[in-house]
């Protein structure tokens, strides 16, 4: 019997196209029967908001970076010719001429795939993101889980 | 007898600078005898595309796209102090006094020791990228092709 | 007797949370017992900055990049809502709400921890920083000593 192989993906930016790759890598790996964890700290945690709005308690400044920040996957920016915001409706419009899966496609086979998606709770807390605001069947952990899974893991990456 | 160390690398990033630490960790490697794959894809590509304009046949979004993005190398902008379009000039006039080997260079040093470089086939689709616009000698693959080189690696990066 | 796990960091980036991120996970995995070392080059050269002025013998580009490059960690942007400047006041005021360690400090964590701090020499050239004008006890290397910890590593990640 050989070990599982495992891919572990730090998805620590909340740019649509780079959340792409990250999870097109973990369906991926997945379906190359890897364990797979992506571990969403910082911006990346924007992948895994609900797109409606949750009603929650927060002080001020938790309130400001919730408006500010985008309400799941279908409203991130693009790193690169964002253009303001229209990047990423081109971008959409060429995935949907090319059949390419959406971002919120690709999180719903991550999660059938059981790749574990797992939101960082340190920076849920700096962010001022609470658990109601983010995907269900999610799981919560910090640094010490993320390098436990790691350090055995074939490929580990950082986006 | 060892088995060779290998080193693959994924190139996101379309950024002059960021793709220069990526080639320079290539090359390096390569040096030192690993089995090397950069694997271009999305803003990665246009590092692989040729100088010169090539006439293909293509629909409205992906001329724009062709466009809009730098062709070749040696147009990228930088991912920091790039002052609209001044920084890469300001770069490579640093970079030519202190004797550094800029982009284009890196690149074909690295085909000449055998680094492997490969083009995204999903990206190139999405972006509208045709073989004709890329460099001569490099490989078309997908997820897969990565998974299969990155599940040996010694050192596997994101760039 | 198990060898030690080894975690290595490259640093490119100059971004306050980027680096933050960075400098959480090699704390973590030093405290998990790794050998770590954290390489920074291009702009992740700043996180090691003096934040007084140090004066140097400079030429006239290397003067204009060290006057527009930030002088250490404390005054990083964002890779993310910035705000022109104002988007760092307002994670560090959170961060302090929330007790969370700020960079500086968690650098010295870093050091009192032996994490390895090693600068790019090849990068420290380029951008025109002298030895002076860079913390005390730290490494200076290049990318053959990178690769020769890295393709020992178990966690490799690139920031």
């Amino acid at each position: 019997m050989t070990e599982k192989k495992r891919t572990t993906i730090i998805l620590f930016s909340g740019d649509y196209d780079k959340a792409m790759a990250a999870y097109i890598i973990a369906n991926g790996a997945a379906a190359y029967d890897h364990e797979v964890t992506i571990f969403h700290t910082f911006w990346g945690l924007n992948a895994l908001r609900k797109d409606e709005h949750v009603p929650t308690k927060k002080g001020f400044m938790e309130k400001m970076f919730a408006k500010m920040m985008p309400r799941g996957a279908d409203r991130m920016g693009l790193s690169n010719m964002n253009f303001a915001g229209f990047g990423p409706k081109l971008i959409k419009d060429v995935m949907k001429k090319h059949q390419a899966v959406p971002l919120p496609e690709l999180i719903n086979m991550a999660q059938e795939q059981d790749v574990k998606l797992v939101a960082c709770t340190m920076t849920m807390d700096l962010l001022g993101l609470q658990q109601e605001e983010l995907l269900d069947d999610i799981e919560y952990a910090g640094v010490a889980a993320y390098l436990a899974d790691a350090e055995e893991g074939n490929v580990n990456l950082f986006v």
